[in-house]
């Protein structure tokens, strides 16, 4: 008998991704999506599998986010991240965060042990440390990857955004585990060469993601200005509740997306049933899903090679 | 024969207005309306219409916006704006900003000026200085009103929840000009006794407004986290896109709202032929409407006052 339940699918960023790195995101996504269904199969919740992915994807330099993310005008480190739990629809998130090794469990404490949402740049910083966060030294975050892809962007006639998208993203994961609860978890260094203080799409509810019971749950990961104009991932929602599949209505939304705003993105999705999809309209997408025994993941369009989990 | 454009409609938060402030409130939103309508008639945009309302209610000090914001727990300012155009999609945003006399021509400056959507904290107090945005002095943005609230909610035992509720809340502003453009402008100094840093609904799209030309334009006020986890300004417009007119998806969102998270709200909501809508669960919400040579305004529930506008 099939099992759908529970079902978790990562990803680690939309675009195109060199080949020398190609292996290095596989492989990261690939990991993480073991480590948060190993959680699920031992009976832990979706929040708990999200998160340790993310946290996973987060520590692996190969990745921007945490450890490995995007260094912005200033060559600085600024972080975005959210949380939310589609049993209640609680959610956490932080923007702007700076000196923090995992922003998805800081989101996290944000939603567990405050009356708010979501905390930005210094006040996220005090909240760390009165909840206990170590703050850590930012070198930790920078790889030499990142410090030369700034150092280019700052030459003139450099274009960040188009640099971004051919490089690598965001990180994410959802999952439904095995009582039906589902959860999203995203993540990210936010955009090449940004602004200090610029807020993407990760942080800000139905955009960055979205979980509801009801529903499914959302992680995306592309450019996030364009992610936030259509509210990818509660459009992504409102078309499964009418009726689409998951991996139906990413398309649809995506390819909304690209019409009415030029949009490149990806998505991973699971419905409350354990359907799941991981879609993209960027050229590659690194991705990982974990069921029923058995690994799916690919980059490039159309990939989905298998193999079996232990 | 009936003109059904350009109309505008602005509240002044959703709540439980002392008395004594109720007539500094509906005073405050017939003017905003009054001053954004005649943007209209004089041919200016949407955007421009709820940009200059906005503006208005941000410098009067009966409301929890620009001056007369309401203080976070150290006792200081931090404001969130949002503003999106209905043509384009674009938007702007600035969240936890200091010492800006007028966030919402910020946040039009965010759109206008970066490839960014949203600047938060100490980097928008840069960007605004860069674009040669004045700072002013924290205190010209405190009103005694605000500070005696705060120091009350410093007492033990206090609830700033309740007392926000009870008292009053954002501001903001849609509009349809002539051309059938549709905007939407929000601002707020957030939740009583906030913690530094916190972020609500308002900069975040599709919590704290929406615009689209397609389907129209909302902005909502109230419990700001509530009306995130169901990213209330998304599904009214959702709703009416399935054929649900401005006042009966508001209703259905915001009883929808109530029925998942027991949120408590107010919102403003215009289509693009027109029609309008200003609807809450809360007990009251001061608005005021201004179409076709008429200002309705309210603060109760089901009531629809109206003055010839000049």
């Amino acid at each position: 008998m099939l099992a759908m339940l529970p079902v978790l699918v990562v990803h680690g960023g939309a675009g195109n991704v060199p080949r020398q790195r190609a292996e290095l995101s596989c492989a990261g996504v690939r990991e993480a999506a073991r480590a948060g269904y190993a959680l699920l199969r031992s009976g832990r919740s979706a929040m708990d599998a999200v998160v340790e992915a993310v946290t996973l994807l987060e520590n692996n330099p190969a990745f921007n986010a945490g450890c490995g993310s995007v260094l912005n005008e200033h060559g600085g480190v600024e972080m975005d991240a959210l949380v939310m739990d589609g049993r209640t629809l609680a959610s956490g998130a932080v923007s702007a965060v700076r000196r923090i090794a995992n922003p998805v469990q800081l989101a996290r404490l944000v939603m567990e042990k405050t009356q708010h949402l979501c905390l930005t740049a210094e006040g996220a910083s005090k909240f760390a440390r009165a909840v206990g966060v170590p703050e850590v030294p930012e070198e930790t975050l920078i790889t030499d990857y990142a410090r030369k892809r700034w150092q280019r962007n700052l030459q003139p006639g450099s274009n960040p955004v188009e640099c971004q998208m051919g490089k690598m993203g965001t990180v994410g994961a959802v999952a439904v585990d095995s009582e039906g609860n589902v959860a999203c978890a995203t993540s990210t260094g936010g955009m090449l060469n940004k602004m200090e203080g610029r807020v993407g799409d990760t942080p800000c509810v139905g955009c960055g993601g979205y979980a509801d019971n009801l529903l499914g749950a959302v992680s995306p990961t592309g450019h996030g200005e364009a992610i936030m104009k259509v509210t990818l991932s509660r459009l992504i929602l409102f078309y499964m509740e009418q009726g689409k599949t998951a991996a139906d209505a990413s398309d649809q939304a995506l390819a909304y997306m690209w019409e009415r705003v030029q949009g490149l993105a990806g998505v991973v999705v699971v419905d409350p049933r354990g359907g799941w999809a991981a879609r993209f309209n960027s050229l590659q997408m690194a991705w990982a899903a974990a069921q029923n025994g058995q690994l799916h993941y690919g980059l490039g369009k159309g990939e989905d090679f298998t193999l079996p989990l232990q």
